[in-house]
């Protein structure tokens, strides 16, 4: 089982994000710079991330991405819904209708016990990324920079490159 | 995130194999058979399950697949990582390391935290995996098998296509 690329860097974009004041939005080529990847790649997770209402999008030549919402409401389960998509990881195939002797319908109304196992295991996985929201790593973060680095490495870049959205 | 047919395949193979008699195995072909999907891929499955402990080989004209151990010993989660692989759902590629700015080694001996939070979760999923046994599965099964369908049909394979293993 692997989780894509795009799940780190969907959250580490958006966890960048959260950093820009109110008026302000970043462009996907400087989210791109920032993490060191590729800018198509990760185009296509933003567009993800707007799609799922976690982003919004300011269009136009001084256009970029921000929040769409608070990072104390964004989970790092709904981030990785909205890249990954939302159906669970276990797809049951319904092997016991398959075969010369499959089991008849009237023995299959009952979901599969290993299914219904697999799916509660999910379950427990998606109910621990629904407990951490960006706000939270950010905060975590910051309680453990202690020299500062990190913060400073935020700061410089967001200085140079995040462009301001006059009111309309 | 998604995880491979195989696991599918793999657990209602052992769950097969666990209603096989002492002296007796199955081979690849009859297990394949019996749920309807393509021997080649299955028998990689298998190979992977006898790798990893859970299946043990017979060989020979006559030879087969049985369980290595018992199946209250055998859990969805060895199944899971022996089909899967052991490393974890989310692989922190330390895109904090990256771009024209990247942290200082000295800032990123500490573990990232969204790659903390995401093992967390991962962990909660294994968890879970880890407490259900091939034993419980068969055992929620026969519970709910209330016109017999299931124990018939399993019953019905076995006698016919179990391979007999005289005593060396």
């Amino acid at each position: 089982m692997k989780l894509g690329d795009g799940v780190e860097q969907a959250i580490h974009s958006v966890a960048l994000l959260a950093g820009l004041r109110a008026d302000r939005v970043l462009a996907a080529a400087a989210l791109a710079e920032f993490h060191g990847v590729s800018q198509s790649y990760l185009l296509k997770h933003l567009q993800a991330l707007s799609n799922a209402g976690i982003l919004a999008t300011v269009p136009g030549p001084n256009g970029g991405y921000k929040l769409a919402t608070s990072a104390a409401k964004i989970t790092l389960l709904d981030i990785v819904l909205a890249v990954e998509g939302t159906a669970p990881a276990f797809r049951c195939a319904e092997i016991r209708r398959r075969g010369p002797n499959p089991l008849p319908a009237v023995a299959t109304i009952r979901p599969c016990e290993i299914n219904a196992a697999m799916l509660k295991a999910e379950r427990a996985w998606r109910n621990e990324l629904a407990k951490v929201t960006i706000a939270d790593v950010l905060s975590s973060v910051a309680a453990n920079d202690r020299d500062g680095f990190i913060d400073a490495r935020v700061c410089a870049f967001l200085e140079l490159r995040e462009r301001h959205q006059p009111a309309p």
